[in-house]
Parts: C-alpha cells; sequence; structure tokens
C-alpha cells in the first residue's frame, strides 16, 4: 500500500487529516474565498454564461469538509449569476475526488440532505437540480477525468502530500522529516520528490481542464525559502524526539525508527511559482501566503492562548495525521505512549512562539 | 427510508439481489451482449467515431458484476474500433449509479485492479487510461447527470424495481404481490406506479442523453399480458403462503401481514413500448424477451434438475432480495424461519413445470 494511501485512510473517522479539520478547514476556506469568487467570476465570464459549469474538488476527504467546499462553490456561482444579472443558474457537476480508500460512503448518504439544502435557491419552474455529485475515487498524480471536460478545480489541504516517501533510505537517521540535522541529499531527495509530483499533477490538470478554466490550490506551505525552516518542520521534530526518545528506552526498535520518514513537503510560494512555471500550460493569476494559528484547528478561544493548550491541539492533529503512518510502520503498540510524550514535549520546548500554520494559495487559469 | 433504499441495502453483502447474482448477471449478460453491441456500434459510426464515451450503468449494485458489465462496454467499444480501422480507443468515461447507500467504497477499492487489466489493451505511447469511473449515488427515477450529457446508458435487473409500493393499503390482505387472488384496484395501483416510475426514468434520460445516444434496458419482465400470471407471481406466492402460515401460528401480526407489499412489476413487453412510445423522445431499434433458468442464478448443473434443488436455489435469491424488505417490514425475529419454509412449500407445490425468470430487453436511440 503506498503512503498516500495510509493516510488518507483515517479520512472517514472525523475531525481528523489536515483536510478534514472542520475548524481550521473553515478557516482557511475564509481566507480562501475571495481567490476562489475572483476565479469563478473571471471563468463565468470568460465562458460566457454557461449553461453548465464542471467542476472538480480533489482531496476532498470525507466529512463535514466535503460538503463546506461544495456548498462554497454553489454559492459564489449564485452570486455572480445573480449580479451579472442572469434568471437561470446553471447546472454545476461536482466531482468529489479523493484516495480509493476514503469513506465515500460516508460523503454519499449526505448527498441527499445537502442536495435538499440548495434547492432553496432554486429557480421555481425548473426541475433539474442545481448540482450532480459524483465521486472519483483516485490519486491526483495521475489521470481522473476526460481530456477537456473539466472547467474549476478546487483543492485545500493535500498537494502537501507527496505520492511516497522520498527514496532516502537510512540516510536520515534521527529525524523523520527535514530536519536542520538532516543531510543536504535528503533535503534534495525531498524537494525533487515534490517537484515531480506537482509537475505531474499540473501536467494531468492541463489535460484534463477546458481552455481557460480555472484552478485554485492551497497547501500547507512556508514563508522561508528554507525548507528546514522551524515554522514547517517543528511539529515534526516534536515527534521525532518523542520516537527517539522512545528508542534509547528501547520502546521502539532502531532499524525501524532509521526507516521511518513523513511523506510530506510544505513548498514556499517561490517553488510552486516555479514548477507551474516549468509546466507552462498555466497562466498566474494570484499567489498568497496567509497564515492560520495551529489553535484555529480546535477551537476558538484564540485570546485564551496558553503553551499547554497548543501542545495539546497541536499533538490532537498530528496524531490525527501521523497515527495511519505510524500504525503502519510500527504497529499498534506505541501509538499511545508516543501522543502522551508530545505535548509534553512541546511545554518543555524553549521555541515560545506562536506556531503558525503557513498556506500558500495560487489561483491559475488553463491557456488556450 | 424509501423501499427501494431498503432493497439496495443489502448490496454489498456479496452474491445477494437479483443484479448483484454473478450467475444469473453473467447468464443475462451474454444474452444481451450482441444487443449491446449493436447499440455501441451505431452510437460510434453515429458520432462519427469519437474521440470521448460518456456511459452510464445504472444500478450497478457493489460485487463482480459491477466490473462485468464495465468490462464488456470496454471490450466491446475495443472491437468496434479495430473492426472500424481505428488506433486510437477512444476515452471512455463511466459512471458507475446506484443508490446512495450501495457499497460504493467496495466498488471503488476494486478499480485500480480494473484499470490494471485493461492497460493491457492500451494503445503504446499512449499515456491516459481507457477508462475513467465515477460513482453516482441516487434513484435512476431522478435526474443524475448533467443535460445532454450521456452518449450511452446501460441498466440490467434493476428498472422491475418500484420507486414505491403502489399506495394499496391493507386492500391486498393475505397477499404480498399481485396474486390471482388481488382486488382489481391493487392490479391498477401496481400498473400505474410502474408506469409512473418508468415514465420518469425516461424523461429523466431523454434530457441527459445526447441527440443520437443509445440505451440499453433489462428488467426481470414476464411473456403473459396477465400481471398475476404465475410466471412473475409465483416467487411471491410460495413467499406469501410461507408469512400467512407463519400469522395462523400466531407468529407474525396479521395487521403487520396486511401491510406488507413487495415494490416490483415484471411489465411485459408490449408494456415496456407503450411507455417509451407514449414518452416519445426515444426510437425502439430492438425489443426481445429472454429467459432464464433460476438454476442459472446459483449454478450450471442444469442437466441434473431436481425440484429439490430449485426450491432452494429460488428460496436462496428470493432471501436476498426480499431479506431486507422483510427485516425492515417485521423485524429480525422472523427471517430464519421464514426462509426454512420457503424451499418446503415449492416442494410441496403441484406446480411442477420450470421456473424461469423471464427477461425483458430495450435497445432505444434518443431522436435528434
Amino acid at each position: 500500500m503506498d503512503v498516500a494511501q495510509v493516510l488518507r485512510m483515517n479520512g472517514g473517522d472525523g475531525d481528523y487529516s489536515y483536510s478534514n479539520n472542520s475548524l481550521l478547514q473553515r478557516r482557511v476556506i475564509s481566507i480562501t474565498k475571495p481567490i476562489i469568487a475572483d476565479a469563478l467570476t473571471d471563468l463565468y465570464y470568460d465562458l460566457n454564461f454557461p449553461k453548465t459549469l464542471v467542476m472538480a474538488d480533489l482531496g476532498c476527504s470525507s466529512g463535514p469538509n466535503t460538503f463546506l467546499v461544495a456548498s462554497e462553490l454553489v454559492k459564489s456561482i449564485d452570486n455572480i449569476r445573480i449580479k451579472a444579472g442572469h434568471d437561470e443558474p446553471p447546472q454545476i457537476q461536482i466531482y468529489l475526488n479523493d484516495l480509493p480508500h476514503n469513506d465515500f460512503n460516508a460523503i454519499f448518504v449526505s448527498i441527499p440532505e445537502f442536495q435538499k439544502n440548495l434547492t432553496k435557491q432554486k429557480v421555481p419552474g425548473s426541475s433539474s437540480p442545481l448540482c450532480y455529485f459524483s465521486g472519483v475515487p483516485g490519486s491526483f498524480y495521475s489521470r481522473l477525468f476526460l481530456n477537456r471536460s473539466i472547467h474549476f478545480v478546487h483543492s485545500s489541504y493535500s498537494l502537501m502530500w507527496l505520492s511516497q516517501v522520498p527514496e532516502i533510505g537510512k540516510t536520515n537517521k534521527g529525524n523523520i522529516y527535514m530536519s536542520i540535522a538532516s543531510p543536504p541529499s535528503v533535503i534534495r531527495a525531498y524537494r525533487e520528490q515534490f517537484q515531480a509530483d506537482f509537475l505531474t499533477f499540473l501536467k494531468c490538470r492541463a489535460e484534463e481542464m477546458v481552455n481557460r478554466g480555472r484552478m485554485v490550490l492551497t497547501m500547507l506551505g512556508r514563508r522561508s525559502d528554507d525548507p528546514c525552516s522551524k515554522e514547517c518542520t517543528y511539529v515534526w521534530d516534536v515527534l521525532a524526539m518523542a520516537l527517539n526518545d522512545m528508542v534509547s528506552e528501547g520502546l521502539i526498535d532502531e532499524e525501524k525508527m532509521d526507516s521511518f520518514n513523513i511523506p510530506q513537503y510544505t513548498p514556499c510560494a517561490k517553488e510552486v511559482r516555479n514548477e507551474v512555471e516549468k509546466e507552462g500550460s498555466f497562466e498566474i493569476d494570484c499567489l498568497e501566503v496567509s497564515e492560520a494559528s495551529w489553535d484555529a484547528a480546535m477551537d476558538n478561544s484564540l485570546d485564551s492562548f496558553e503553551q499547554d493548550s497548543q501542545g495539546i491541539n497541536i499533538g490532537k492533529t498530528i496524531r490525527a495525521v501521523a497515527e495511519p503512518l505510524l500504525l503502519s510502520h510500527f504497529g499498534e503498540s506505541m501509538i499511545e505512549e508516543v501522543f502522551v510524550r508530545y505535548p509534553n514535549i512541546i511545554k518543555k520546548q524553549i521555541w515560545k512562539e506562536k506556531t503558525k500554520l503557513i498556506n500558500v494559495t495560487i489561483s491559475v487559469t488553463r491557456k488556450s
């Protein structure tokens, strides 16, 4: 089973992965909403008020967020239509994509309820629903749709996941991610894996999208040029400390630890721009960096921020993301112990600043 | 929960519903294969060798048969292409539809394996897969797709299921289906429900299909004009006998029994033709009646036919189909007892002929 598959297997269990964390995702959507609205407006006018629109949400996960995005897309198109003075809303096809092990059943049983809420927006006298849903299982690092069939692509908090752990063998001893202590070859392998994956992603979408189609992608990223910058490695460094402690206490096999690495790369805006320019099929309309507090992932009490609760919050989110990877690599017995240690390490850390999640959002147009 | 939903909830549990019975479905596909091939050939030439084809399998269920149909469609198109002397296979989008409670997860995890087998047919040098899959949850008695977006529609062993039990209250006392003992109002209500449902089905597909699109539908039907003909009521009459016996022994509540009816209508060819002509959007290319032995549903030993095994085979298939309906209406406690009685009643019946399943297949073209 490939790593990304392991990662997404927890999709159905609630507020777990980054993209499945309701509060965090709501915050991200509210940040990217104007960018999505601009892209959809341009698309709608460019296509001369089309009667049908085909959209894809890549890495949709399963849970409340799946419909958060769909709902935003439909509402946004409806606002644009009303402003443009058009009576009839376009019919919208929304493809919900994630890996085959995502819990599509959970999504599908919620669709009738979502459709019912949408009919409030329906034009009287029209018998067609506003929105048709369909589930598309598969990796977005491969082709998912027919040639030239998609008008709008959206993806949020998914593209920082690589298609696989870079081929670094056991050369990253003591670390589980790009760390300040990692050899340059490890950093290079991670960067090259991201570049290869993102290039594949862009090539596939270029084939699938219509001329002048729009795409808005948000991924976890960083402000710094340095891929070992604390802003993106901190949460994994803490996990590495917990695991290393357990190795030294004989609770985890050292050999196992040496071959464990996280298949994630959080690019800076420049790297995202570079790959888009290198691939060549898309014009960049907008490239933005925004931030969300880790606390936004867990509760809304940003004013009553405390180091303790930050540790617990980060621990919970990282557990949700890392647990399937840890389980498949180390087995079940060590999980509880790792995440007892995690918040305690954060508490002891000297790095007292608020830890932020950095988001890189890019909005592009498919060249004609 | 509507009745059809209850019916389909057993979709994921193996060889259960009519459409999910591998052997039976294989038999039906082999009977309808030439009709499907003719329709696809006409479509392929009519559309002037299109680069993409969009197909929908309605009531796909989940299990081995889901891919049996998809595989036949892809193979068929490939044969037609080779005969036509075209080098490049069209890209095919296959929409797999069933009710939202169908086990789409089970289908989706099997797609990569199916895709891998398909690549054997792929043209060297082409990076695109032959076939894109997507799951579409929803009742086919409603709109499922964008206007004018589908080239080919297939449905096998699903359209005899009504959208609901006809509104007959308790007027069908002692029976659970149209029976020779049912009052004329019950027969009328069943017929009208079928007509209304099938008309809705045709109207929806007419909106969704492209001009000159093709549709091949196979449903359980009958040869006789009489909807109470034994050929289609027999299996339900036996179930009614088992239930009535249990009512008289106090094992089932009589009130409950009076309000239990099976939401199925097995039309004759003439009724199917009538509805298609009444709706008016489709030309009929072919309308055929075929038959399959009930034994084909369970094993291939048709020569060593025995009354006993027929009873057991019919009982197993009917249990698979009726169990979710019985469970939701009567509760769990009576199930085992009903299906102990079922084959015994068949054995004692004086009707000693081989019981056949009658299939009505219609192939139509969307008028321009």
